[in-house]
């Protein structure tokens, strides 16, 4: 019987009630004779709440006992998805992470997947059950308890639709991916297919539906996904293959990401050790740099900007602060009300052009562009804050990115 | 070095402000270099709450799966309280019953203590951590999640101590062992000393303080209990050995208990197997008996009173009116606003006359009682709903159980 690996974000079991419904879901599917393998992520905002109440307790929370705390969340899903599911006659078992055997790396709270031991889960499942696994979580070799950070669930659940040979269906608040946030862009169109390729970039600027590390997984295994609103006839987008070049559109999604800011460092010497330099001593503070961008002046001075999340702001002050005589540096500011518009597209890489289109439309709409960055398929631009819904809007009506035009 | 189990009940940690609290109490014990290992409750309510949750799900929520909910509540005291020793620079590690292998019987909710695996628990003391363990939770051989029952945190706590060789301290909201509940009898005195026997006669009368379960398992394994306040200075009862019945006193405690009703079967055939019937047919609907009172009257027909936890009047009703024909029933009531008050006292076993003068008392104050019941150390007397306090007062100052007369 073919197997199906079905996921539902923490805004489908927010409630008890919403508890119910899905479970009917479920059923419906169990009922359409396939084996079904649930993971459901914590209620609604319960993870932050938890979060919550570890930082009232202590100001920096020692990583195995926030795991230990985190894990709670995801338990309490599966117990009241797997009481409902039996309420409504189906037979189910609920199953953590450490009874899975779900095996991960010993990082607590960045925990990457060993292995699955798919024994216990196949036994359940030959006996007609509805096997309701925790995300997020993953236990080691020591019974330690892990859980696999921010997209965890989307993980778990990629995971063991790849060991299970099975289809992944990833169910949510939106009803698909769409070219982009209708919030931003009324009119946005759905996608009803797209390509892991194209989902990654999408998922990485700030889609927020799925996360980019499980459609990588996704990729690599090549497992089907398909994303749609949870409890919904509404059809989703389906994901699987690769990009078919030739029919590809110019542009086909858009994104919007307001969670960095920008450092400038002015007048460094133009010497490759002191850019080594910057980026080394951020990757020891653990500061994810984004968009990076170097510029030589005239004189051949080195002007430097790039972008960080702004939860690492004070670190990167202090560092700067540490590092300044070392560098040289003598001016630099940081800018913190900017964000980061980006245009995605699989024909990017055949057809020239995009790049000076978008600077078109952005100069004749008068939007400052504050710093760019391209890969072969996105272009990303960073603009001042509350420039963004203008830039979403010209540039996506122009590349045919909404229904009416 | 000396190991020191202690229990700290829902009520010492329901905010994050009292888990603080609780985490300087217990470095302070471990600076008096003692190994120390902790058992920790749920916070506050959380198992109500969880409850609630389960049934807003399923009306009738399977035991395994509430396992799987209700062992989350200890889960989250046990990373609550080791990240605020950690905090306070303790060096403190937490484990579930999973991880400390706590195994049980496989019965859910009430689930029984098989063995419990000291190797983790020596290794993590070895390396000089406070060990903060999640009472009330255990795991069966086949990795299944447990719950030891109500009460179950306390028997956690005296089951370690019992296989570690250690003392054992029982912390909870209230100073210690009185001779009667203060807000019931004011100018109630505290006990600084009393036997397992009696404690065990004082915690089933309704005393709330420790679990008799868990008394009776101290007093099997002769576990040194001491039970007090948490957070407190005030210095609480120990509990050891057994009753010196040379010095024991008439009365040291009484209690009161609220939750039964009566029930009262009349003009039976007096048949054994008429008796042996109605309490089995109780036992099989699984209701637990507590006093029985049993008559004949002049005609020789019985007539049979007994009384039953109020939760389960439905159940009662439903197998009386199923029995009434087999048992040639023809009258019978429920008397539902009753309550049991009793005292206990070791003496009473070698000095004659407790129970004349409890009735005495009872009479002079026009108290009536609907039924009466005896063991060697203890007399229980059902009276209606309102003349509890009465009873408590006028016996209790007639027994010295108050510190003024």
């Amino acid at each position: 019987m073919e197997i199906v690996v079905q996921k539902y974000g923490g805004s489908s079991v927010c409630t008890t009630e919403k508890i119910k419904r899905v479970a009917k879901e479920i059923k419906k599917s169990k009922e359409e004779s396939q084996e079904v393998v649930v993971i459901v992520s914590a209620m609604g905002d319960t993870t932050d709440d938890l979060l919550k109440l570890a930082r009232s307790v202590s100001n920096k929370p020692d990583s195995r006992e926030l795991d230990m705390l985190l894990n709670t969340g995801e338990q309490v899903s599966i117990a009241l998805l797997t009481m409902a599911l039996q309420d409504l006659g189906c037979k189910a078992v609920s199953l953590t992470g450490a009874q899975l055997h779900l095996e991960t790396t010993a990082s607590h709270q960045k925990a990457r997947i060993k292995d699955i031991d798919l024994s216990r889960i196949k036994k359940e499942l030959s006996q007609g059950r509805i096997v309701v696994v925790a995300g997020f979580q993953g236990v080691t070799e020591k019974e330690e308890y892990t859980t696999l950070g921010r997209g965890g669930s989307d993980t778990s659940a990629v995971a063991l639709a790849a060991k299970l040979g099975a289809k992944c269906e990833i169910y949510t608040d939106v009803e698909g991916i769409y070219t982009c946030d209708p919030r931003l862009l009324p009119g946005a169109k759905k996608l009803t297919h797209t390509s892991y390729e194209e989902l990654i970039e999408m998922a990485s600027l700030g889609a927020e539906v799925i996360h980019p590390r499980a459609v990588e997984l996704a990729q690599k295994y090549q497992v089907p996904l398909y994303i749609a609103e949870s409890c919904s006839k509404v059809e989703g987008t389906t994901i699987n293959g690769n990009i078919d070049y030739l029919e590809a559109s110019l542009v086909t999604g858009m994104a919007v990401n307001r969670d960095d800011i920008q450092i400038t460092l002015r007048d460094l010497e133009s010497d490759s050790h002191i850019l080594a330099d910057v980026f080394n001593s951020l990757a020891e503070f653990e500061i994810n740099v984004d968009m990076i961008s170097q510029l030589l002046d005239k004189s051949g001075r080195m002007n430097l900007s790039f972008t960080i999340p702004e939860v690492d702001i004070d670190k990167a002050r202090e560092l700067i602060a540490y590092y300044k005589e070392d560098w040289g540096l003598s001016d630099w500011w940081i800018r913190s009300e900017v964000v980061k518009v980006s245009v995605v597209g699989p024909g990017m890489r055949t057809q020239p052009g995009v790049a000076a289109r978008v600077f078109r439309l952005l100069a004749e709409a008068s939007i400052p562009i504050l710093m760019v960055t391209t890969s072969e398929i996105k272009i990303s631009w960073l603009v001042p804050a509350g420039y963004e819904a203008k830039a979403v809007k010209v540039v996506g009506n122009d590349f045919e990115l909404t229904t009416k035009k």
